[in-house]
């Protein structure tokens, strides 16, 4: 199989937004020179998931890892994002996409805002 | 001066979207028992940023630390809340509120999560 991870986030109106996920990936990239890491976005912003699964199964790739960098598990996660993950599935039948929790359902994410926001209310 | 601390996050029509942020508040007590810290939303949950505010003023907060427990910049950030805070300051002029950076510009906020992207790429 050949693989890529796909970063899906909200999307805004306003460019700056995206920063903090273009970050995510560019140290995705520095820890794993070559990997296929990918920013998609829910709305706002380009590319589109559909547009991101579609140019992944344009170069090949079979397997899609997709990474939500939500907060929380809300409508979108646990209805727009199925909905898409099923259309997308029927319009490539080659390409098997797993979908990750979010990252606040990370203990080890959580454990570190929680740090995180101690140090700036003492601030 | 009396503190509090509130998290602001975004919230969401379906409860369990609070979850991550109700255990970020519950480990912050964890490691700092009695400390006053809230959550307050901007929309869709409640108490509204207003009633948390108000809520800290009754109880004779003169110092407010607000933490946006958002990924990144945008419009509620960048004109919503600025709007709500001045508004809020005039409302309640003994209440002094700082406010702190979105966790997506916090570097070690960023490294984990990219870190924990690359586990999960790799599952």
């Amino acid at each position: 199989m050949t693989f890529a991870t796909i970063l899906f986030a909200h999307g805004a109106r306003d460019p700056q937004w995206a920063e903090p996920f273009e970050r995510i990936r560019e140290r995705m990239l520095a820890a794993r020179p070559g990997l296929d890491v990918r920013l998609a976005y829910l709305e706002l912003m380009t590319p589109s998931l559909e547009d991101a699964v579609a140019a992944c199964a344009a170069k090949g790739v079979t397997g899609i890892r997709l990474i939500p960098l939500f907060m929380a598990q809300g409508g979108h996660l646990k209805q727009d994002l199925p909905k898409k993950i099923a259309a997308l599935q029927q319009r490539h039948p080659g390409v098997v996409i797993a979908v990750s929790p979010p990252i606040g359902e990370a203990d080890a994410i959580l454990d570190l805002i929680a740090a995180w926001a101690l140090d700036e209310s003492a601030r």
